[in-house]
């Protein structure tokens, strides 16, 4: 891995040199060769999705690992787009005279070199290369094992395009071993990585996180609320707690937990339930919850920290926002958190207060996204203080460094 | 130790709702209290000098461990320069409609509570609680032994403007424990201590990256390089390069490597050389410049990479550009480097390729300082890529979280 990682930080050294044309091209041709190489993507993927059955994925597993036409179709749509985003590299901003005479401004400027470490689903495999070549960085691409032979492939279509733009071939290295001992001789290659972007389960993050030497963008988990206060316009109060659990239940910016004032709660909850149990949504509620909504369990204490990814919601009735709040402190993930409510000074308590990566009024969770929030792509969600936070695009991927303009100006 | 992070976490909540007026309050009552107790400080002061010459501290540490009456009435107004800076905190910026008709914008917060590790200098401790403070954040101060009694006396000023606020006393912490086994607690404390700042030497850094489960702000080494080109301004060269090693010694932005391109070392080295000898500069040189200035000794391999902080220089003459480049990128310290050229493509070669935290033209390394900069204070200067880069003033103590406005919104 070592001379993965020379090769990685050799050509970064280029890619920050790239101009944005070139880096145009690559993405283009890299688009065009995956739409040419659909039967050999469909070929090699069903190799992969064979191998997953013998070794008993479940469904879930093998759905992801899927790749059919409309999503090699959606892989090279991914990588056009991010051909149409503006490069970040080189951007100076904030640039200003200071009473010394000098200059002084902000350059973009690429990371260097990425690490990406993730499971099963092979688009990852164009979209991160995507991200990270537009970005100016040299990226390591490790995927898991039961998505080898899809990796490969989509590896040789991005190997097409790097090779039509004449940039190096090691700018997007895809590791070809399926050696668990790999990932940890990555992880601490801290002369040769810049960072390292981990996605996938709990498992593989925390896994990361205990054993990487190299900084992290990561979210470990999304337990997400939404607190529904007591001047809650209740029409919006019931779409927006609705929509944020039900429009899809596997992602981590899906509603885990419900936060109901108990002003509004008798007047709410029946009508909620019954939506969310006409959807096959399985309630769990606290003491109060259960006497307003009957039949459902009572919540367990770890229920309040579990991101279930699946069609099962925790209910608990607060006194109001002062309990919301600490509830959020205490359960959240820091991930993304709502409050629906028509009070001004309580949305304002609450996005000020909340310390999440994405604090919402009057909005769906579900809109916690990269596209949603106009960065275009993103490499995953942070929820780390440092560096990037919530969605990251483009422009998490790369840093700032100050640039100085004299005119043979010394410090008196 | 838990009980300080824990106290510490609890604090931060409070500190990040508090307003500008009464962070400013604490920082203008801080500087009273130390203007007032100037006597107690020398004093306590005294202690710990005594107590440095029983143990043979040397006279540069003893310099920096010393409070005198014009050093603590820069304490004062470094906390009164402080309050005048703009709060980050609460600031929206990038808002703007999404297509789905959410606003979306990113709001500056506090990183929470930060963990600074630093040595002999007991102003830092003012310093560093006035930033973090101004942030909206608390913080959790460990001076060095060294300077334990004026740490205690400085931590009963920052108590007093803390009070007069009525913010927190936890808002503040100073370890009064000289027990180094502390701060290997504090940087595993990562429930409670959101990034550590150490300020020292190498041995201290190193020790805390070691260590540390914590993400660090930090720069380890300042290897600083000026590079004049053969399109060099010869009277501009000689400035900067006499400036940027003689303007003072000590300091982590000083240029410790020259580099002069072949075409013109010989009409620049033999003036430059006996400028710097006049000030009692030791000079080391390549062989070729050994040729030009006589009677210097050579450099060693271990010199290019050698931090002096010292009146001592390394000199090595290039073919030009492409090797002095290269050089940087092997020996530097990626913190600060400079070019003297009046040729404009180079100018912009040399900004995009070298990747360094300040990158400069025709401007003296000794810039590089959040005063310089505008940032007002600085908590130190960082040269790693993630998060804050360069010399890091009250923004880089915050973190950015998105915030979302809708009426309703749901996504499809």
């Amino acid at each position: 891995m070592i001379g993965v990682g020379r090769k990685a930080r050799a050509a970064s050294l280029l890619m920050a040199q790239a101009d944005t044309a070139r880096k145009d091209t690559a993405l283009l041709a890299m688009a065009d060769a995956i739409e040419q190489s659909a039967s050999q993507l469909v070929s090699a993927n069903s190799k992969d999705l064979e191998s997953g059955a013998r070794h008993g994925l479940d469904d879930a597993l093998q759905d992801r690992l899927t790749l059919n036409e409309q999503r090699i179709a959606a892989m090279a749509e991914g990588l056009r787009q991010i051909a149409a985003l503006t490069d970040p590299v080189g951007e100076i901003s904030h640039l200003a005279y200071r009473p010394s005479g000098i200059k002084v401004g902000r350059m973009r400027v690429p990371l260097g070199v990425i690490g990406i470490i993730y499971e099963s689903r092979p688009n990852v495999t164009a979209d991160a290369a995507g991200l990270c070549l537009k970005a100016g960085n040299a990226a390591i691409l490790r995927g898991g094992s039961e998505a080898l032979h899809s990796n490969q492939a989509i590896s040789q279509c991005i190997q097409q395009g790097l090779e039509k733009a004449g940039l190096p071939h090691d700018a997007i290295q895809v590791i070809e071993t399926t050696d668990r001992a790999a990932v940890d001789e990555l992880l601490v290659m801290k002369d040769y990585v810049d960072v390292i972007v981990p996605r996938g389960g709990k498992g593989l993050i925390e896994h990361v996180i205990n054993v990487s030497q190299i900084p992290i963008i990561k979210h470990l988990h999304g337990v997400c609320h939404v607190y529904i206060d007591d001047k809650a316009d209740i029409k919006k109060a019931i779409d927006i707690a609705f929509n944020a659990k039900t429009q899809r239940y596997g992602t981590c910016n899906t509603m885990e937990t419900l936060l109901v004032a108990q002003d509004v709660a008798e007047r709410l909850l029946p009508e909620l339930a019954g939506m969310y149990q006409a959807e096959g949504v399985e309630l769990r509620g606290c003491k109060q919850t259960c006497d307003i909504v009957t039949g459902i369990r009572e919540a367990s204490d770890e229920d309040w920290d579990t991101e279930y990814l699946a069609p099962i919601l925790s209910i608990r009735i607060v006194t109001g926002l002062d309990e919301a709040i600490e509830h959020i402190h205490i359960h959240g993930s820091n991930h993304t958190d709502a409050i629906v409510t028509e009070d001004i000074g309580r949305a304002r308590r609450f996005v000020r207060e909340v310390d999440s990566s994405s604090v919402m009024v009057n909005a769906s969770t579900r809109f916690a996204d990269g596209y949603e929030y106009g960065l275009g792509a993103e490499i995953g969600i942070s929820t780390d203080k440092l560096h990037a936070r919530g969605p990251v695009g483009l422009e998490g991927l790369t840093s700032q460094k100050y640039v100085v303009f004299g005119d043979g100006h010394i410090r008196q």
